[in-house]
């Protein structure tokens, strides 16, 4: 039941971009990998707080009045409501930690829309 | 409202063993920061599962029953129940993830218990 989380090993499995993989959960939040690359869609959460750590490589994380440049070790948590993108120039890996009923585009419905992830 | 979060600044900050540290809240979930050194108490948390992710350093989790070693870019879950102590033989950073109301030292009262923690 209790199983050690190795981030690099678990990274190395991951093929595809912008496709987040579960990791874990904690109470009503799952924390979730990705490898992202290029432009995500604009979107919102309604109701749920993100939080996005990369592990490697570069994240900006952009709103609508600002963006943040964040490399590996840092984090940032993007509250509710509030419009956001990620953006990475080249291949970014990141954790995330969001509720479980969190949908990775929020309230749009595009080709980036992922729901029923995967465990790895 | 939107803050960036450096690890390494973050703990270059923390001068104590055993005093997390709020580094933000992701909905009804903190996360912490803590720098350990040596062996905490044994404890549980009845209804709350937590995160425990070493960013530098090594740590042992010990359960009555098995022990998990830790390093940079690794962490566990501890499920909701589960008596557990963190032990590290060297200072360790970690990132701890658990809802609003957990107290480090769940279920028992001593010396390391610490309430109304401070944000960082």
């Amino acid at each position: 039941m209790l199983r050690k989380i190795n981030l690099t090993e678990k990274f190395s499995l991951i093929n595809e971009t912008w496709s987040p993989k579960i990791a874990g959960q904690v109470n009503d939040c799952h924390v979730k990998l990705a490898k992202i690359k290029g432009e995500f869609v604009w979107h919102s959460h309604e109701s749920q707080d993100e939080m996005f750590l990369v592990v490697s490589g570069e994240m900006e994380l952009q709103t609508r009045d600002r963006s943040l440049i964040l490399t590996s070790g840092e984090f940032v948590i993007v509250p509710k409501g509030v419009e956001h993108r990620p953006v990475a120039l080249e291949e970014t890996c990141i954790m995330l930690f969001e509720p479980l009923e969190t949908v990775n585009t929020g309230d749009v419905e595009d080709s980036h829309t992922q729901k029923d992830l995967e465990w790895i």
